[in-house]
């Protein structure tokens, strides 16, 4: 009898606002990246815990992305609301990755892998993922 | 004696604005692919010759990415004056791979590969790239 | 004996994110009225009751703006959460004059004046405001 | 004889870019606010001739938009190229009150008058205008 414990994956919902999209009526693509750090910082003040506002501000540490590798599949039209998942795919010693997917009914529209790394904000140097986010991000990795 | 003609590569300036930058003082990431649509519309207007807004108005056609692949190599900064270059890394018959690299002072900051399809705008349907458009992405096709 | 029912307010919730602040660490202008238009955006999905989505794609009207004076009294900080108070100040047979507050911990940090007109999309000739939506704007109409 | 002397007008040219439009085709008007930012910060670079970057950076300035008040006279679109020309309406110890006047094709399409003011970058204090700038500004008002 398996008692495998399915890896969790952070899910929020976003919309397409009619400033995002462009004279086809689709998502301008700049806009798509744009929701994704807004799903980023979602991600953590609800799955984290730490609201993204007082990592920068407090604990002064940043999350600049050094790769990002995006398909788009499907255009994300005005009104779309994507529900977008989010696991994590590779966490190193300073640095995440991220796999967002945006669904609309059941479509793939938008697959994302984003790694960033942690760094001091006031010297971008590079720095530890302090254990505490760790173990948050742990619980959304992707199994390998 | 050599023969070996030099590839062309497209050249275009552009500066991070002050709207560009987060409170860290470094461009924002969605900016910068707002960059890469920019320099891609100037080599539409000044390489290819045909003005990206008559494309999209007149000839119907649009060029929506399928696929980014994206490194942040070094920050850009408030103020800087990135020397965008632009090749053609791949050409097959209705996608157009390119390669846009920014540089600051001789150093890359950011190096990404972008792949567009050539749709009609009113379908999204892709369509052949018109041999006349075709032949200036030729004169910057990287070398195998 | 005085039985003046209160006006409604609409009232709303938004968040300064990281990709609207300055190296300054406050709101980027341009971006305060992008928040002026979710907030108008969101009048028309709750309070109007018709989804502005609806009201672009299937009723073909659009709303655009003719006249702003905006006041910004205090700056917005990443990571506020302004409470967005909209009322009307003006109903014209074609045109709306919108009032939006921000307010952060009591202070007004936003006080705006919009007034949009009601055109067909199409040909963007104005168009009187039908019915339904008018009455929605009298119920938050100021008292004179 | 007359010797009245032509009150100087600062000139800039922009462009509609693909990002900057709706689904309807026209600009959306948050980005005719970063148009108008960009028409200032090309105002500092180029008319009072201090870099607005240096400004930030090295003089430790900034010019925080207080007040605001914009006619949408005629709607911008994808391509256009509006020419933009700024005066200076107002001149106070610490205040500047911009006029940018947008036209495209002889017709105005945009007509705003924002008032910044300077301040310390650090405190957000009002400061007075260095007599260096002030004199740049004077050129540029206009005529009582």
């Amino acid at each position: 009898m398996s008692t495998s414990a399915k890896k969790k994956v952070f899910v929020t919902q976003q919309q397409v606002r009619f400033g995002d999209v462009d004279p086809a009526g689709i998502a301008y693509y700049p806009k798509i990246y744009d929701l994704i750090h807004q799903a980023f910082e979602e991600l953590w003040d609800v799955h984290v815990g730490k609201r993204y506002y007082h990592l920068l501000c407090e604990a002064k540490l940043g999350f600049p992305l050094v790769h990002a590798e995006v398909d788009f599949k499907q255009p994300l039209h005005f009104g779309d609301r994507p529900v977008v998942s989010i696991t994590c795919f590779k966490l190193g010693r300073s640095s995440i990755g991220l796999h967002y997917v945006f669904e609309v009914a059941g479509h793939v529209c938008v697959d994302a892998h984003m790694t960033v790394v942690c760094v001091e904000l006031e010297t971008l140097a590079s720095k530890p993922i302090p254990d505490e986010f760790r173990a948050k991000f742990e619980e959304i990795l992707e199994e390998a």
